[in-house]
């Protein structure tokens, strides 16, 4: 650096709100092969056989083009699988995307000047917590108000007269609401579900990334709300994680605001190719999800034999106390066995440990060095 | 919808800021096979044979993984590529990512309150016009204020000192240039941008998406002005646009601060594979940059001899204003004769065509068009 450089500090040019978050942590990606993966909620099966061809089929001259930039047949084939218009659908980048860009159209970043309680609600981003831990996050990176309201103990979503004592926001610019939840893994009813939104005045998204393993879903209730947006992903049911596709159902208002802040080309070529192939093959996923769902009950009767405390799960992981050892010593036990699972330092949440329901074989591995380390 | 929810408008719901957007108009994708496209500087060429291998070899059970959050193998070959660090590299969903992602790290939102020159600057995103046309979108999405700055009627760069008359702001919290330029085509010497980073005193992005079809590129700036970003894009030169790839080089703690604010799966690993695999094949690149370069010569001898005004151009496309007729004239006879080229209607550059160097054959088809054009 020359001596007239000096003025010239990093440091300063980046913005306060932005030197102030915490460096991004990626999640744990292990270089070893022998390790069984059950830490980020990854499908254990292959996509469609289609999709995968769908891939290889593309993969030639064309990749010098740019892709659909508003990713018309995608769109179009999801609304017809939803039942709804086209104009009802947003693709983005993962539904992380999605979930970012919505922060971006529907909240105002903090004033300290603001008083009113509705310039408050304004800059307000609201969730429960345990929750998706990206939601503060985003909140962070837009400089917004966070309101973050527990669960009740079992995980399960206050009605509307506890939430009024609890201090939600029925005005919040924008609700953030994981259904079914994660890390619990607990479903919402559609009915517990539609007296919230009934009640909510703000932007109100309903993050279905595993609604795929569920019972039911609240797909119904955007269009009986306009300020309710369903958020979906490709990314675990459809086993296409590496191609990050998720998307937006909402009010075409809402759903067109966040099409104006989007990059011009947010989705990539083959992720769209694969996700519509993807969508050509439903029988093959719905007895993938069926095996999952399989698993997953076999899996939560075991460790409940054990004396684990299993949280009913509707997704593909279980969330599970162990009796005895802490959460954190059944953690690294695993892990010395080379079964990687993930476990929360949060409150409540530092009780349990989130294991992904991986293939038969590894949960039966899994489920074997559970015993082991419980029988010392 | 119920009187219940007559309360609930969409439009309310969504920031005054983002309201005033104009929606986005995405770039022609005709769906007519037989169009020679030579509007959106896509590379006539695929991407290396080694590239869509790796595509075709990686397309198996892995999609379900999510891809690496932090691109490692690519940044190490990205910094052993242009002989500087890992942590001076980061990796996006194309370059705009990157650069919507610059203006969000570096650029604070307008505030009416503000009256000092240094808290205008610090709201100021500056460019030259004409130059890229999605900074200003990027200046408007993030509520900054904007300082668009002419170019020389020949489309060089102002000297400092013809800067310093314009109403450059030197201190100007993020700036962008593109070089080469779009649309012009023309090449800024290195010499010319060292003197201009010099004196910059706020972030300085230099867009260098054309620079493999240049003479000279300026990547050497970086290390010597900690405040100078290169981006470069696989889009065009790796024809790899289908994939969405792109890159900055900068400073570790300018890198550091776009990183706290990305998406965590930003990069989706099918173009991570494909970018490492064309990084290995750089003869293959070579050959195909000095082949665009002859056609672009061939094409502009061609065009000089009936008579049109070429830029000098440095990039994939030539900027070429014709004889007798206007630039929409002759836009709108190559449409007839399904040619696609790009018009853009604004001051001094719509009496120019923007031409995407084509395949030796659609370049002869151009050329033959426009001749018949020009005989009438």
């Amino acid at each position: 650096m020359t001596a007239k450089r000096k003025d010239c500090s990093p440091e300063k040019m980046i913005r306060p709100i932005v030197r102030r978050l915490n460096a991004y942590i990626p999640g744990e990606q292990p270089k070893a092969h022998d390790l069984i993966k059950l830490n980020t909620n990854e499908n254990p099966s292959p996509p469609s056989p289609k999709a995968i061809q769908a891939i290889r089929n593309a993969a030639d001259g064309r990749l010098r083009l740019y892709p659909d930039p508003t990713c018309q047949a995608l769109r179009a084939k999801l609304a017809s699988f939803h039942d709804c218009r086209p104009e009802n659908i947003i693709i983005g980048n993962g539904s992380d995307e999605l979930l970012a860009l919505a922060t971006r159209a529907f909240v105002e970043p903090r004033q300290p000047s603001a008083t009113s309680q509705q310039q408050l609600a304004k800059q307000t981003v609201q969730y429960f917590t345990p929750s998706y831990s990206l939601y503060p996050i985003l909140a962070n990176i837009q400089g917004a108000r966070r309101n973050e309201v527990k669960l009740l103990s079992n995980f399960d979503l206050p009605d509307n007269e506890e939430l009024r004592k609890k201090n939600w926001n029925l005005k919040a610019a924008l609700t953030f609401i994981t259904t079914p939840n994660a890390p619990s893994g607990r479903g919402y009813t559609t009915q517990q579900l539609a007296k919230l939104c009934a009640a909510q005045k703000g932007v109100t998204i309903l993050d279905e990334a595993y609604a795929d393993f569920a019972s039911e879903n609240a797909l119904s209730l955007f269009k009986q709300n306009p300020h309710v947006i369903i958020s979906r992903t490709f990314s675990k049911s459809y086993s296409l994680g590496f191609q990050r596709i998720g998307y937006f159902i909402g009010h075409p208002i809402l759903i067109a605001a966040l099409d104006r802040i989007r990059d011009s080309y947010n989705v990539n070529g083959l992720g769209q190719t694969a996700a519509i192939a993807a969508l050509k093959d439903t029988n093959y996923y719905r007895k993938l999800f069926e095996s999952i769902k399989s698993t997953r009950t076999s899996t939560t009767a075991e460790l409940k034999s054990l004396g684990f405390d299993v949280i009913q799960s509707q997704t593909n992981f279980v969330f599970a106390k162990p009796p005895r050892l802490t959460a954190k010593d059944w953690f690294d036990s695993l892990r010395n066995d080379k079964i990687l699972t993930r476990w929360f330092d949060t409150p409540l949440v530092r009780e349990y440990l989130r294991i992904t329901i991986g293939s038969q074989n590894d949960m039966a591995k899994f489920i074997a060095a559970t015993r082991r380390i419980f029988r010392r």
